[in-house]
C-alpha cells in the first residue's frame, strides 16, 4: 500500500469495552499507509477491550486523555465499536465536544458497528447518510439520520460500517477518505 | 412484607449482559411479596450477568424463549439494564413486541439503568416522563420521551429508575405498582 497518510496524526477515541478488532485493525491499515495513530481516552492508563462485546480480549494503551486534546492537532478521527465503549464516551462532556467538533471541522471521521452513537449524543447526525449495527439504527433515525444498511458509506466527511465482517472495505475506505483531507494538522498546527 | 402479589405472574425480560444485581433484586422483592417470577430470553439455557457491565458476574436461568410467551400469561413486566442486555434484546422482533404490547396493555411494566432503550425500540416512549442511565437519556428524549433525573418515576403503567444506587426506592415502588394491577392473568388467563 502506497504511504499516502505520511505525516497525518490520527485520533482513535475509545473507553473500555471496545471491540479489539475495530480498534486494531483500522490502526493497522492507517499506519501501514503511513499515518500516526493516538489512542485517546476518557482516563489515562489502559482500557479493556472485548471480543464479541462479552468475551475478555486484553487492553491498549491509551497515549491521550481526551481532556488534554484539541481537534488542531489531528487530522482524522476514528471511532471504535463495541457495546459498552461508546456508552461510556458519550457520558463525558469532553468526549462528546471532540466528536462534535471534529465533524464540525470538515475534517474526516470514521466509525463503525456502535460507534455512531457519539453522533447521536454530540447531535452530529442529523440529516447525514450513515450505516451502525442494527441496534444503534433507530437512535440515529431518530437522532434525524438517514440510516442505510451497507458496508460502508461516506455521507461528506462522516465514514461508516456496519460490524466486524465490514473491516476490509471499511479500512480501504478510511484510507483513501483520510488521504483526501485536503490539509495535515501535522504540516500545518491548524486547518 | 405482606404478600401483597400472591398469584401474580411476572415476566423478567433479559438477555446476556444483564446487570446481575438488577435482576436478583427486584426478583427477591417481587417474591418476597408473593409473586411467581419468569426469565424469559431471546434464547433457551442460561443467560451471562454482569457487575458494572464489565466483570463476569455467573449466569441466570432462562425460563421461557420470549417467542413462545404471550403477554396475556403475565401480570406485569421487569425490564433490568446493564448495556449490552437490551443492546441484544432490541433486535429481536419478538422481544421487542412483547415489550410494546405490555405497555400497550396497560399492565405495570418496570425498568431500570439501560433497560428503557426496549421503550425506545417498541416506540413506546413517546410522550412518557421517564428516567434511566445517563447514557440513554438523549435516545429516550429523540424518541419523544420527557426525561427527568430521579431516583423512582412512575408515569401511567411504567415504572423507571436510574442506577442500582435507586434499587430500594426501586423495588419498593414496584411492588406497590405490580399490586395495583386491577386483575390477576394467573387467575382470569386474560386481562
Amino acid at each position: 500500500m502506497a504511504a499516502t497518510l505520511n505525516g497525518r496524526n490520527v485520533a482513535i477515541l475509545a473507553a473500555d469495552g471496545v471491540e479489539r478488532v475495530e480498534l486494531e485493525r483500522p490502526r493497522q491499515a492507517l499506519e501501514d499507509a503511513g499515518a500516526r495513530t493516538v489512542v485517546i481516552s476518557i482516563s489515562s492508563g489502559q482500557i479493556q477491550a472485548r471480543d464479541h462485546d462479552l468475551e475478555e480480549a486484553g487492553t491498549f494503551d491509551v497515549d491521550e486523555v481526551v481532556e488534554n486534546v484539541s481537534v488542531d492537532d489531528y487530522d482524522a478521527l476514528l471511532l471504535p465499536g463495541g457495546t459498552v465503549n461508546p456508552d461510556k464516551l458519550r457520558m463525558v462532556a469532553a468526549a462528546v465536544q471532540f466528536v462534535r467538533s471534529f465533524v464540525e471541522s470538515g475534517k474526516p471521521v470514521a466509525s463503525i458497528c456502535h460507534g455512531p452513537w457519539s453522533f447521536v449524543e454530540a447531535d452530529v447526525a442529523r440529516g447525514r447518510r450513515l450505516t451502525s449495527w442494527p441496534s444503534v439504527r433507530t437512535d440515529l433515525r431518530n437522532a434525524g439520520a438517514e440510516v442505510v444498511d451497507e458496508e460502508v458509506v461516506t455521507d461528506g466527511n462522516i465514514t461508516t460500517s456496519r460490524s466486524p465482517d465490514d473491516l476490509p472495505a471499511f479500512c480501504e475506505r478510511i484510507v483513501e477518505e483520510f488521504a483526501d483531507a485536503s490539509q495535515s494538522a501535522g504540516v500545518t498546527g491548524r486547518s
